[in-house]
């Protein structure tokens, strides 16, 4: 995704250097202009604005923290932009400790995908400080078109938790209704079309329940790191004593699909996870 | 809601008779011209036509089976449509015996609500013989704007548990990503903008959020009622070897929102029974 992210900001006319941990992903980037470095320490003493987006949290916090990290080697008024989907806590340790050098940080996962990087059309969620997220708006605009700004640091990573547990809901609610559909006999297509356009509406529906009719667990978006993000948020919620049993059950479901070896397929997988348990090849 | 769709169809020049347990609820299609009687059977015998709308599937079956009941009372040739959301095991069952007396049958749940019935634009998903669907078909389009036929007997109310198991799960995921956003902090409103237009999109986000931010929550569609659709989707699952464990906790939260005293409250009110068990006010 990064890749795509940055080419846009290239292809505007914008000048940068690109660190990856594997040079190949970096190709595209580099063929449009992108000046290769070995080291993110490197990148950042020489660069005033600088995107992350990696995989998971300990990842961010490396990339960070580390004596040759960003933060450590950005100079006085830069500002960096973390854009992995990462954990709020860990957002607001970075503005923290980034303010004792001068420099600026940003929370600003995205939703999306691969499609939404590709075609410029990502939702940008972001938290930090509003000048700061204004300066940045018009990098943001060359990779996304629903840019928001959610408030103090963290409130990016908080706005992604809340679309990624609207979205678990959604997700078992889907599966379990045509696991249920499938195993009544139903006309799967007529059905989904009597449910589509009321109160059951919603995007997984629209667009991941066809895909799981032709048992297409192709990923758009991977089992692991939607675990990923459900980890964040429950550990989040757990921090704020709040209580999410569906989500905590859905991320169970999810867990067992790793263990069953579907880790690197698509969220619509859950199905799998529910006829697995249920014995049907539904 | 049996009120205003019988209405449509006394306004659209039919004639015809009513019962209902308590007649006060019949007064206005009485005004309309519909024929008051005492006692269902005293209906069945004179009717070509009746449509059903009752409580619980206790109440279908006693309506339909009793000795007095519409089976043993209609004429042969004679078409019973019910409108309940009731058990599609029953719905067949009707179905089987109504055959033997030579009488038809339609199960037709709606969806839609009470907004629905009084706008005759509610979803009716019907099960039953595809000739006795036609016939109807013309009245159906006087109660709804959104109507299909699903299959053989018993489809209709399958169907609308496919709904009702979907809802379920947008439902909880919705909750629990309005009490995570609250509890962390988030401007509310930004939040639900920057998450309603993509992967966790939902009718429950769009029509349901902005009142559980007001704490509204007056009933659309009142907790017992789908504490009962539920228990049907949960019985006919597990009659067919099939494992909903999404459905099962979601309805556990409602059953314990019945148990605080809030049966009588809209589903949206799931958030009550998180914050509850979150000890939060939030």
């Amino acid at each position: 995704m990064g890749s795509s992210m940055f080419s846009h900001i290239l292809k505007a006319g914008y000048t940068g250097m690109v660190y990856n941990r594997t040079k190949e992903k970096a190709g595209e980037v580099i063929r449009l202009g992108a000046e290769w470095t070995e080291k993110p320490a490197i990148l950042a003493a020489q660069c005033d604005i600088i995107f992350t987006i990696v995989g998971y949290p300990e990842d961010v916090r490396e990339l960070y923290f580390g004596e040759e990290g960003l933060i450590n080697s950005a100079g006085s008024g830069s500002i960096l932009v973390d854009m992995t989907t990462s954990s709020p806590g860990l957002a607001k340790e970075i503005y923290t400790y980034a303010m004792t050098k001068g420099i600026h940080t940003l929370d600003a996962p995205v939703s999306g995908g691969d499609t939404g990087a590709i075609n410029a059309s990502l939702s940008i969620m972001t938290g930090g400080n509003k000048e700061v997220f204004e300066t940045i708006l018009p990098l943001f605009k060359l990779m996304g078109d629903k840019i928001t700004y959610q408030g103090v640091e963290g409130s990016g990573q908080n706005t992604k938790m809340c679309n990624q547990i609207a979205i678990a809901g959604t997700m078992i609610g889907v599966c379990e209704s045509l696991l249920y559909g499938y195993q009544s006999g139903l006309d799967m297509k007529t059905m989904l079309k009597a449910i589509s356009g009321g109160a059951a509406a919603c995007w997984t529906l629209d667009n991941l329940a066809p895909r799981i009719l032709k048992q297409d667990y192709d990923p758009g978006f991977y089992v692991e790191h939607f675990i990923k993000d459900m980890s964040i948020a429950l550990e989040e919620a757990r921090k704020m004593n709040i209580v999410l049993p569906g989500l905590a059950l859905v991320q169970q479901l999810y867990i067992s699909l790793v263990a069953s070896g579907h880790g690197k397929k698509g969220t619509q997988a859950l199905m799998l996870a529910l006829k697995k348990i249920s014995d049907t090849n539904g």
